[in-house]
């Protein structure tokens, strides 16, 4: 096996062996841009390493001495030597970046005796001490492992003895002091001495680079960025001749990016600082100068740079990341790498890439990740503002959001229906807390994830939020929150930003991103990819506008109990669940019906021609009535007073009605068809809400395309019961209008049985709408609050769960469970209709699982429109 | 299409063509038997009626006048003759017999005329008018719809004027009388009058039979009894000669059975009343005798019966229920049918049979329904008892009870440790009423099914239980029941039965029933038929030494929670709950490990040589604190004094932890492998137990075989975690005891994921072990306490669901993944071991459905070992 690879033999396009830079490295030497001379120790030298109980396999050292020797010709310099000293950077790099997470050491090969060398070298014996006792702490720090602290403190002792406030005023003499107390450090700390001889220091070294994959660092930013072995599995090691920044100023070194990484701009954009070493600009002594300085300083090599830009971006195909360093005008290239941008610039260089030639469409489509996005349609903070947030939680709905902090949803209502913007801040939200969120600007939790009930909740509504903020420590006695010795009474105006999570006191100045011109062209692009259809869930006719103005096709989900709990509806719906009989229920459900049908009215208006899928009834009663604890303080509360007798009886017949209902499982309870079928007038109700609408439309010249849809189906007997009271009031509507409606029928697949038994349903479904988040749980047996509260983080940690299923389709199981209803649909009626509605429906990973799926389209909250459409077109570019 | 066929001609096999009674007349004929001649409609010939919109198919009636003919040329009488009058019973019968559901009509063809003749063959007049009226009576209730009340108060009025006490008393000329009122009361209900042509009467009777099919009785008997079209589809009627058995002495009429319905023995048993019709048995009007009367006045008589049986016997090869009447000293038979049994009469006669080589041993345990072994099995109260219950419920776990009435487990806990007998009172029971469980001799609830949690738990534990007696209303504060005026203190003794849901006040007498020669006899043959292993679901050594004297080969769960919650150990566990970090749960968990340990050795003493399969911790911890309610409370008493602020402060804490802890879902939360996994600690301590208890028996020389179980595991990671703490423990273990510990390692298969991933699961468990209870939930995401109490009744009165599918296997969902897992598991390792110990192992349609599926073993509660051995061996037999 081949351990070293030299820059001018290695195969660049190979980063999992070379690592990323060393790849990079090898690239641009065989481009023939200038590289310092080097090599590269592969990653699989890397594994080895562990595998050997990290130490460095027999005979690497052999082909490393013969390496150097190597470079030593290369260059005319000698490792160790005293008066041409040959120095090296000994770097990591592993196929992905990982920046900062692992190590690297400048100048190795100094000792007392090269060290002079390098000062006769670069006539500045102060540069080369000063270099010196900066090796000799890195090398403390990384190789011997002493704490850093320990260098710093001597130096900080020796500028104040000498009363100078900067690095840079220390003198050579003390300079010389300072490296021999270094050393002292190190014989003290570790009882050896400092290895003068270079080749014990570069074998050190090595390991040390090898050993920092391993580290606690390198460990939790791959566990965190879902690094696995099959990604990066080792880190190489880079030998690199030491190039001089700092030799005159006719030297400079340089970080440069080909386009601007926050706006897309074609133009070299970075910093460089003259007469420096990269190490300079880390240390923050010397502020860098934009790279324009470089061009007046030095306009030919700045051209050479400018050419070597656009030669790299040619070969790479994506904007770079350049380092590099000038060196007596000689220009060095030490690293190339992609771009990281931001996702304006993302968008911006994919288009003007397609442009100009250099890319294809659907390698444009590809580069953006679609997940990035929604930071384009949200409101967000003015990145010129310097507010500075109090409490960080979870970024669980996208946009920023400013009002009066309020403690319950009650409080949210009444502040938020008399013309005040408020937060509605909580522990954790309910579902009896859904009158706070209509009359709330934005959710703040101090619990739960990305998936709890306020984070599903408020991104159905497109309300900002920010979840498991787990700093705020709730006060309802004195109706405050406290950060800390911060203090926020309820009333206090605060700001929250859904997009990542920041809280901040007081108002904060927002900007409007628009979809620019660039995402639009990249969007219609992805349409004529994509095979998948996009539709949206809302359950409102301003979200359904901001669907269809996104692209959105239809509407997949409409939950229709959302439209019980606005406030002229909610107390009419209390008392049809109130009522012990049929007769009663059916009166409560007369005066909802008109509601109902306006409703799906104006919604089946916006979206005129296209579908939209009404989902009938699906949760428990008892989620409309309050919960028991509320309903006994408001007995205690009433029997204060004598004059109250009817409202305590009332109340106490709730008490009785609420008990009556509750459910040791409400997920797995009285909900759903399974409701449907016990009351079956409120599905009749919300049937001839849907029928009438659509034949009203129709004779106002519309077209509307309602699709009844029902939830929670285990067998084909429930469908069949509901199909039959749709038939029953059809065909009495269709008489009174005199009009044939175009409603289809058919059915969430939520249910694990669904699924099993999909061949049967499909039989009397004429489509099927994926419910994942249900199904999930149901596959799991984990039920999405308690589990993101309690073990799932412990789950992602142990690796026992790599995504939390409930944000990224479990395959193995939910997507089998898929596959087999899929093929029992079709295999019943090859042209069954078949879409996803579950939250998954706007995961870019999902997507491309579901476009693997076949099915025909995915639906997903208004502003995940663009993210779905990208995704989608990904998936079918990919599928090529 | 044959519609009538006599009893000469028709197919006596073809129960569904001819109806059971109709087949049982074909054959007795067929076998030269005396039967009155008559004829069959067919089942078929009522099915056109009902597709003829309820009215007889053309032609039939013309059909039925020849068939008539025919009747008149055998009997030499004549149909509405005035001397020689043909009087014909027109019966129902279907396929399935359901007794009193359908209807029958005697003495068909009387009218003004035909009375006389009747008068004048029987020599009886009021005989014949008696008949008469009782005719017009029957006629009028059954044909015409009258309501029968009107008829009886007709009689009353007519006994009152006359102030006679039976009907017997009065005279002819009365009876005509009453003849002609009753015929006014037709006239009067129906606006016609009385149809005196007997084609008339023979043509609505033969209606009204069909229609009776259709009538609310039979659809609600047939629902109940999952009587689908499959299995009966319309009824037979069956057109007989009249045979008189009142017209003298040597006259009579019987019914016996061939063996002793009770106990089996091989001997006539039944009644026999001389002089008499069938009718005047059920009118109770005379009590009939012995049927060894019958040896006594008519021996020659007898002994043909005597023969007859035996005939019927050998060609039916089952015990038969048989109909007759004597007239004159002329045997005729009416009816034979299969025998109905007790559970006693049917073990006993299914080996006597075998051992008269009647039948093979294949058929005994066929005919023998296993569910029935049950009441074998458990005490019942004596049947010489005459006690009356006060309350019903539904049979929920066997056995018979007695106790003081406690209505808390708390109150439970400390009457039943202070040596008192007492009966848990509940509306529902849940889990932190467990201890009272322990405490009690039975439980008894207001509210819940055979699968409520009570029941469940009941049956576990093998405590007789009652639930859902709906007539029970609980007063806490007062601390009594009430059912009706009936009103039972705390303290009071009750009984209650839970193999037929009786309730009853006081002390009442019992048998404890053996399991007797014969039984034990049947269960040999059966076990040498089954592939199936039979093993139990017990958590004490007390229920294991019955499970193993009653077959049990080995332990298929012990569930490990159930020895945390003794008296002695709760307190412990909670402070382990409790506990805020894992030094100080390790504390606790050092104090639960002898405890455990010493209850795993008596169990695999118990068991020593058979597998003991040990299910690590499986509910979430919270079940083991007490409930919200009862910590607020608490602490409002301990409020009230002003000492007690330890308390108060330990008891917040506590409120603080249980709120934590609370889950909206638990059935779906933090549970099973999920607490292993966040507590590794627990999942530890239980496998050193049950590594020591190994370890130290094999020291005394035993052969203990443990099998570790983890519950809800839903992905290969999971288990491979715990397989881990595993293997680390017993090395550890291992070594300290110089042994190999051979203890196998597995999982329950009860999470749907689990099923699907199951070939992977299999690389890491040696056993898969189904819990179809949780199973069922997840595939139908219907939680199983709150489905049955709101929505399943209502299910399976529709018709959606025809099973509890917690109580029967769905075969189409659960069933299906229960497949996909044993492929998956089997396809990775095709010896790995697949058994079920959710409560469908104890359920014989479910076992021959587990049978089927190729599983190793199913495994139920103790006193249902006997009926899954035999259900087992029914599945093998019915496979060849």
């Amino acid at each position: 096996m081949k351990l070293i690879y030299f820059f001018d033999e290695g195969n660049g396009k190979d980063k999992k062996l070379l690592g990323g830079k060393g790849a990079g490295l090898c690239e641009m030497t065989q481009l023939g841009l200038q590289v310092p001379p080097g090599f590269v120790i592969t990653t699989q030298t890397c594994k080895l390493f562990f595998e050997n109980g990290n130490k460095l396999p027999d005979g690497l050292m052999n082909e490393v001495r013969m390496s150097i020797k190597k470079l030593e010709s290369l260059t005319g310099k000698k490792f160790g030597d005293s008066s041409k000293p040959l120095l090296v950077s000994v770097r990591s790099g592993a196929a992905i970046s990982m920046p900062g997470m692992m190590d690297t050491i400048l100048n190795l090969g100094l000792n007392d005796n090269t060290v002079k060398g390098l000062a006769s070298l670069t006539k500045n014996e102060r540069f080369a001490y000063d270099a010196y006792r900066r090796f000799v702490q890195l090398f403390g720090k990384i190789v011997l492992g002493i704490d850093d602290g320990k260098f710093a403190e001597a130096l900080e002792d020796l500028k104040r003895k000498l009363k100078v406030k900067y690095d840079s005023e220390i003198d050579v003499k003390n300079l010389k002091n300072l490296v021999n107390e270094f050393k002292n450090l190190v014989k003290v700390s570790t009882g050896k001495s400092f290895p003068e001889d270079p080749w014990v220091q570069l074998e050190n070294a090595i390991a040390a680079v090898f050993n920092s994959w391993n580290g606690r660092r390198a460990k939790d930013y791959r566990r965190e960025f879902k690094i696995t072995p099959e990604i990066a599995d080792g880190t190489a090691v880079n030998i690199v001749t030491m190039a001089f920044g700092n030799m005159g100023n006719d030297s400079g070194t340089g970080v440069v990016f080909t386009r601007d990484p926050s706006s897309g701009e074609r133009k070299l954009y970075g910093d460089y600082l003259p007469n420096a070493q990269g190490e300079d600009v880390v240390a923050g002594i010397r502020t860098p100068m934009p790279i324009d300085e470089l061009q007046k300083q030095n306009p030919a090599v700045y051209k050479q740079l400018v050419d070597i830009a656009e030669r790299l971006e040619k070969y790479f195909k994506e904007p770079q990341d350049i380092e590099f360093t000038v060196e007596q005008s000689k220009l060095f290239m030490l690293q190339t790498r992609n771009a990281k941008m931001n996702t304006v610039a993302q968008v911006k260089t994919s288009v003007d890439m397609v442009h100009e030639n250099l890319i294809t469409k659907e390698r444009a489509i590809i580069r953006v990740p679609p997940e990035q996005l929604e930071q384009l349609l949200h409101k967000m903070v003015d990145p010129k503002s310097t507010a500075k947030p109090f409490a960080t939680g979870i970024p669980a709905s996208p946009g920023v959001a400013t009002g009066k902090v309020v403690l319950d949803a009650d409080q949210a209502e009444m502040q938020g229906t008399t013309g005040n913007k408020v937060i509605l801040v909580r522990e954790e939200t309910k579902p009896d807390d859904i009158h706070g969120f209509f009359a709330s600007q934005g959710i703040l939790t101090s619990k739960g994830g990305k998936t709890s009930h306020a984070a599903v909740v408020a991104r159905g509504m497109d309300k900002p939020c920010v979840c498991g903020a787990s700093a705020l420590r709730m006060d309802h006695a004195k109706k405050r929150i406290k950060v800390g010795d911060l203090i926020i009474k309820e009333g206090e105006i605060i700001t929250i930003d859904g997009t990542n999570g920041n809280v901040y006191v007081g108002t904060v100045p927002t900007v409007q991103p628009q979809m620019g011109g660039e995402l639009l062209e990249l969007l219609s692009w992805a349409d004529s990819f994509r095979k998948l259809g996009v539709r949206a869930n809302v359950d409102d006719p301003e979200s359904a506008f901001i669907a269809r103005s996104l692209g959105a096709e239809g509407i997949g989900l409409c939950r229709t109990e959302r439209m019980f709990n606005a406030s002229d509806r909610l107390p009419i719906m209390v008392q049809m669940v109130m009522s012990e009989d049929e007769k009663t229920r059916k009166e409560y459900l007369a005066k909802l019906k008109p509601l109902q049908k306006q409703d799906f009215k104006e919604l089946l208006k916006v979206m005129d021609g296209l579908p939209v899928t009404i989902r009938l009834l699906d949760p428990p009663l008892h989620e409309f009535l309050p919960q028991i604890e509320t309903v006994l303080s408001q007995i205690q509360s009433l029997k204060r007073t004598e004059a109250y007798k009817e409202e305590i009886r009332e109340k106490e017949m709730m008490l009785e009605k609420v008990k009556r209902l509750t459910e040791i499982n409400p997920m797995l309870g009285h909900r759903g068809v399974r409701i449907g079928i016990t009351y079956p007038e409120i599905y009749e109700m919300q049937v001839a809400a849907i029928c009438e609408a659509t034949a009203e439309l129709m004779k106002e010249g519309m077209n509307p395309k309602a699709q009844i849809m029902v939830p929670q189906v285990a067998s084909e007997k429930e469908l069949q019961f509901v199909k039959d009271i749709v038939q029953r009031t059809k065909t009495i509507i269709e008489k009174q209008y005199n009009l044939k409606l175009p409603i289809k029928f058919g059915t969430m697949i939520e249910v694990v049985r669904g699924c099993l038994v999909a061949d049967k349903i499909a039989e009397i479904a004429e489509f099927f709408s994926f419910g994942t988040n249900d199904l999930t749980q149901g596959t799991f047996s984990f039920s999405r609050e308690d589990s993101e509260n309690k073990f799932l983080p412990q789950y992602m940690k142990e690796g026992i769960i790599l995504d939390n299923p409930f944000q990224s389709l479990d395959k193995d199981g939910v997507g089998r469970l898929m596959q087999m209803a899929i093929e029992g649909g079709k295999g019943t009626d090859p042209r069954i209709e078949i879409g996803i509605c579950g939250e998954h429906g706007g995961d870019p990973r999902s997507i491309e699982f579901c476009s693997g799926l076949g099915l025909n389209y995915v639906s997903c909250s208004a502003y995940r429109i663009p993210i779905a459409r990208l995704a989608a077109a990904q998936a079918a570019v990919r599928a090529k």
